[in-house]
């Protein structure tokens, strides 16, 4: 029974400890098992990209009323696109190239239920954009912004943590779909260059060197936003609030900021007048709840990005013992784009 | 020109100092003038009941970002119901019954544009219904939890501030449309006794008397919350949200613990989690969006209070001088219903 047949190796990254504050390199190991195989009706995704989500992290405090913790000891969630390398599922033979709800590993078992689809044959779209502008970041932007917001043409846009690549996909699908104005706020002169030389927004604004943000952004909004689309948390909506347009629409699309925070620590939104006197629409949306509608999505944005109107920044990790360090940049702003770590072959 | 022709007087309560906090008696003055008489195209309406609203409170500080500042020494806005008894108007001949943008004042002229609108006969249905349960707080209620709140048979209701004039009518409405299940919240035993026996809510929870108020919600509506119609504001929000259930909408609809803060008191909302995790809505309405289809919301609710299936517990005080008395004591809480002041004879 034991030891006479030689298996794959895998290696995956489990969370250690529950992370207190902002996650740091020792909540995570790296950790090396025999590669499972696959029973019938399954087949194994050998991983080539993993994604890193700042949205994890809500499950890595040991679980609150909201989010079930991650039991410790376990491999970490996370968007995976990879090529199947055994298979007992003809329905995803040998070969056959997948994005997938895979997490932080080299190799997982998948039934082709759930969140896994194969990649589309559209050429000139690398592999890696199946995690990025048409995974998971792209689809959240194109509905949040859509089907949340309710985005229409003429609509002045502020998207916040605009170089990220939820943020950098609303603001050009934004601009891609006739909005008057689309106006990024993100952490760096860099990236604010990008914004609006590569992405095509109106103008960026650099919100750690600029000394009054609410003067800077009325400024480049003096006729105020129609749509907010924020990732950052309480702080960022409640300062944007009193900027809002009659009928203005906010999509709670990430808080990166309150992530890290404890209850007592999180800020508060007190600027509420506006639901009542500009007839505000706040709401917050999971992107898995629209996944009838995927294939429009991609399809409107694989052509964008033919065209050259859709682009993203990536930032590539080599190497599955990087995905700790990946993660937990993104919480001190380091991410410029969607950062993606090489886990495998393509 | 002058002295020769004897004039009807009138009355009217004017503001005599922007409030700080609470409103109190002194922020107001009643004065008494000519009446005016109507121009070519207008016509003079003698009030019968006006009302005191909360929402009003929001223009009495000297304006701010959100609402300009009722000019001193003017009369205070609100909803009136009266007969036209001057007339250069054929559409609105003396004696024709109206509900109007009125005011705190006995008389008004009006053109006919704008909110005014002839009293339906409708047997049965007193006068001052029409700036009651069918004026502005029950159009409220009617449009906040359909329209905005997007009410559904089987939707778990919570409304706040449930023995007013719009809670009371938001908790019939939902279970006469077939709500789960519908708890107020109020601040009497009188009134939540009043909101089971005769307005047929589920139950109702004194929040004065109730020393832990959450588990009280929590007991009470185990399954969580659908639907939060809200007229308290922040702080209220910001307790309920943990329960809401996923898919929930929050109805801004009135934000009455506020109005008197600064920015400074006013409690923020931080339990924001939900709207990502639990896909949460919340927005806020003003009323008047919805004029076309009031008729529509008048004629289900003169059915249904035609089968008692509507009630409104009404606070009536007599003359005008006792508009101010009635307006501050909608922030002590003092109010049980709906309260209009009798300015003249029916």
């Amino acid at each position: 029974m034991s030891g006479t047949i030689m298996t794959d190796q895998m290696q995956h990254v489990a969370l250690t400890t529950y992370c207190e504050g902002a996650p740091k390199l020792s909540d995570f190991a790296v950790e090396t098992k025999d590669a499972p195989t696959p029973n019938e009706g399954q087949f194994r995704v050998r991983h080539v990209f993993n994604s890193v989500d700042p949205g994890t992290r809500s499950r890595l405090s040991g679980g609150d009323s909201y989010a079930a913790a991650l039991p410790l000891g376990k491999p970490i969630d996370g968007f995976s696109v990879g090529v199947v390398d055994m298979s007992e599922n003809p329905e995803y033979p040998v070969g056959t190239k997948v994005f997938c709800a895979g997490g932080w590993r080299t190799h997982t078992i998948q039934t082709g239920k759930g969140f896994i689809d194969k990649v589309p044959e559209i050429p000139g779209i690398p592999l890696s954009l199946w995690i990025g502008v048409l995974g998971v970041p792209g689809l959240t932007a194109w509905f949040g912004l859509k089907t949340v917001a309710k985005f229409k043409a003429g609509d002045r846009v502020l998207v916040t943590s605009a170089a990220g690549p939820v943020g950098a996909t609303a603001g050009q699908l934004a601009k891609a779909s006739g909005a008057e104005q689309v106006i990024g706020i993100a952490g760096s002169d860099t990236k604010c260059k990008w914004l609006v030389e590569e992405a095509g927004f109106d103008h960026a604004i650099n919100y750690k060197t600029t000394p009054d943000l609410d003067a800077a952004i009325r400024e480049a909004m003096p006729k105020g936003v129609d749509v907010l689309f924020d990732n950052v948390g309480n702080a960022m909506i409640n300062r944007v609030m009193p900027m809002m347009r009659l009928n203005g629409r906010i999509c709670v699309s990430g808080q990166v900021a309150d992530y890290n925070l404890t209850p007592e620590e999180t800020p508060g939104i007190v600027n509420t007048k506006p639901f009542i006197t500009h007839r505000i629409n706040m709401q917050g949306l999971v992107v898995f709840d629209f996944a009838r509608e995927f294939p429009i999505a991609l399809n409107e944005m694989a052509t964008l990005i033919g065209k050259g109107e859709l682009k993203l920044k990536e930032e590539r990790f080599e190497g599955i013992d990087k995905m700790p360090e990946a993660f937990c940049g993104l919480f001190r702003g380091e991410n410029f784009g969607r950062r993606v770590v090489k886990v495998g072959d393509e």
